[in-house]
């Protein structure tokens, strides 16, 4: 796999790669997500990984101590957890500061921005290391102007959250690379910049600005290349819709692919809320997509099936690829469905 | 008139009032718009106004200096001038660090923020003034959960940005006091907030938590209370929509209220960007509305007809209410067709 990454654009945060990855001391793989996804998405960024004598999780890659890892290239430590709240735990400190010492930036997702811990910003301050907090979005993110820009796009939009519009985004990227076509995975959350080393976290962009991020997140290209940016949200989800239809204005795509996962009734973690229909879905995105690009078209349909069985999974998509009259595919899963999928995006 | 205002939210921003209204140095009415409004729409929370010798602008107002204007109740001094780039004219520093003497207040609307001011920072630390910069929301914002909330809500919509959704918002809030229903006007943008006294600044809210504010500035409230919510931007607007959205999404609303400008063919700024029509509008707003409330329903259209003459405009909107089934008015006209749009508001 080799998904181009890079992020061209002036305003768009740029990270410096490759990373040593830092599990502090994870005792639960849950809690480093973020770790897997970078070794599974971006396996030649990762040197390594890094954690407290305590830690018993691990991705499986080198264990290197910071000097090392900076030793091999590495040029900074990635915080890979993901805990409750977001926060970084006093234990981690001396670690982190042994990291600056020893020539690394800090990458990190957390809540907590790294320069509010004073220990972090003295150290970096006194060796000239970076902070960067993947969270927080570029200054000076235009307004959105509505401009039609060059080059092709690809949308991943989503009947609810966290259902797989990260993973089919990079599963795409990846499989456009194969097909030997020009494209960028562009993030546009926090794991998809950390693996695609630049992007916008479009969540924690204010409003008035959305729509130009996502115009910034994806500039003008060459005609035939491809940006296929990862969506976010959901244009029927009543707490972040907005962040899902400024990025949908702003990518004036020419191609979408709806995520979704079936079984799920109720949108995660919205009580009352039914996770809207495959066709709700299409026809509005395509109807609000429309406003900045008429010529928006759905492609197809990603599902996630991780909770099913192999034959019962192959034969739900078979049915509902029917059902729509559109391909229908679990990117994890791949085979001839997913290649259809692919082969209807690049039509 | 006696609007409601208050805004007994805890997240919401709270101003203090009654104001001097500060002209600077203008020397064209539309940089004082701000100031107009205050006076057109809160006159109660103006005491007078205040510039400096240069300027030829005037609200017509009691000229006032700050210590008169604090011995007549006044408790901030109000920035009413809308320059180009939202700047503070170092001219206008003196006037304004007489004014924190004089023990008022500041509250500006403009972009710049009035503690990155020096003078104006050591002085209010050193009087223990408020500096209240209004483009900048509350911190401590929720994420929004899509509860249906106690209480009734309308909210004006628009074809396009800048064409009366906050003066429509205000008019019916006035409207409906003068019925003798129990009602706010809930202020979402910066000029709003100054006449409520408090409100929201919905442009300036980061993505993630845009319907959260939303569902903040209009709280639960008495089953017969009505909340008029203004309105920002457009679903259709390119740059814009992902505020329309959030606000439409928390808000809401049992009611909306259409503005629209006849014959404004593009939108403002937006280059290529046809102004959707009515039906459109209404068909999308209340598609998107129904998510958080299914009980949405269009009560009429506001029409902006200040650049036609009395009698053009009363034909158009006859003719435009007749072919729409609804009541089309324009609320500076107000008369009856006015009291038709208020009527099927509140039925």
């Amino acid at each position: 796999m080799n998904i181009q990454t890079s992020v061209d654009t002036a305003a768009a945060l740029s990270l410096p790669q490759p990373y040593l990855l830092f599990l502090g001391d994870a005792t639960e793989s849950g809690f480093a997500k973020t770790a897997y996804g970078l070794r599974d998405w971006a396996p030649e960024k990762c040197v390594g990984e890094y954690a407290l004598p305590t830690a018993t999780v691990s991705t499986g890659l080198p264990v290197l101590t910071p000097a090392e890892a900076a030793a091999k290239g590495a040029r900074s430590v990635l915080i890979g957890i993901a805990n409750r709240g977001g926060v970084i735990a006093p234990d981690w400190i001396p670690s982190l500061v042994e990291a600056l010492e020893a020539g690394l930036d800090i990458v990190s997702g957390m809540h907590a921005r790294l320069a509010e811990i004073p220990e972090l910003a003295t150290a970096a301050e006194r060796l000239g290391r970076q902070l960067i907090d993947v969270r927080h979005p570029p200054l000076g993110l235009p307004v959105g102007t509505g401009r039609k820009r060059s080059g092709k796009r690809l949308l991943t939009v989503g009947t609810d959250c966290a259902l797989g519009k990260k993973y089919t985004a990079l599963a795409l990227a990846s499989a456009f690379a194969e097909r030997g076509v020009d494209v960028d995975f562009r993030a546009s959350g926090q794991t998809g910049i950390m693996i695609a080393g630049g992007g916008i976290p479009m969540d924690a962009v204010v409003s008035d600005f959305e729509a130009g991020a996502a115009e910034t997140l994806s500039p003008d290209a060459d005609p035939d290349h491809w940006d296929i940016v990862e969506g976010q949200g959901s244009l029927l989800h009543p707490a972040y819709a907005a962040v899902s239809l400024g990025l949908l204005h702003g990518s004036q795509p020419d191609v979408l692919v709806v995520c979704h996962q079936p079984g799920r009734e109720e949108m995660l973690g919205m009580t009352g809320y039914a996770v809207p229909g495959i066709e709700e879905t299409i026809e509005l995105n395509l109807k609000l997509g429309s406003r900045t690009n008429p010529a928006i078209r759905c492609a197809g349909i990603s599902f996630n099936t991780s909770h099913l069985e192999e034959e019962e999974a192959h034969a739900l998509m078979a049915s509902e690829s029917e059902r729509l009259g559109l391909p229908v595919a679990d990117p994890i899963r791949g085979g001839e469905a997913f290649a259809r999928l692919v082969d209807n995006c690049l039509a």
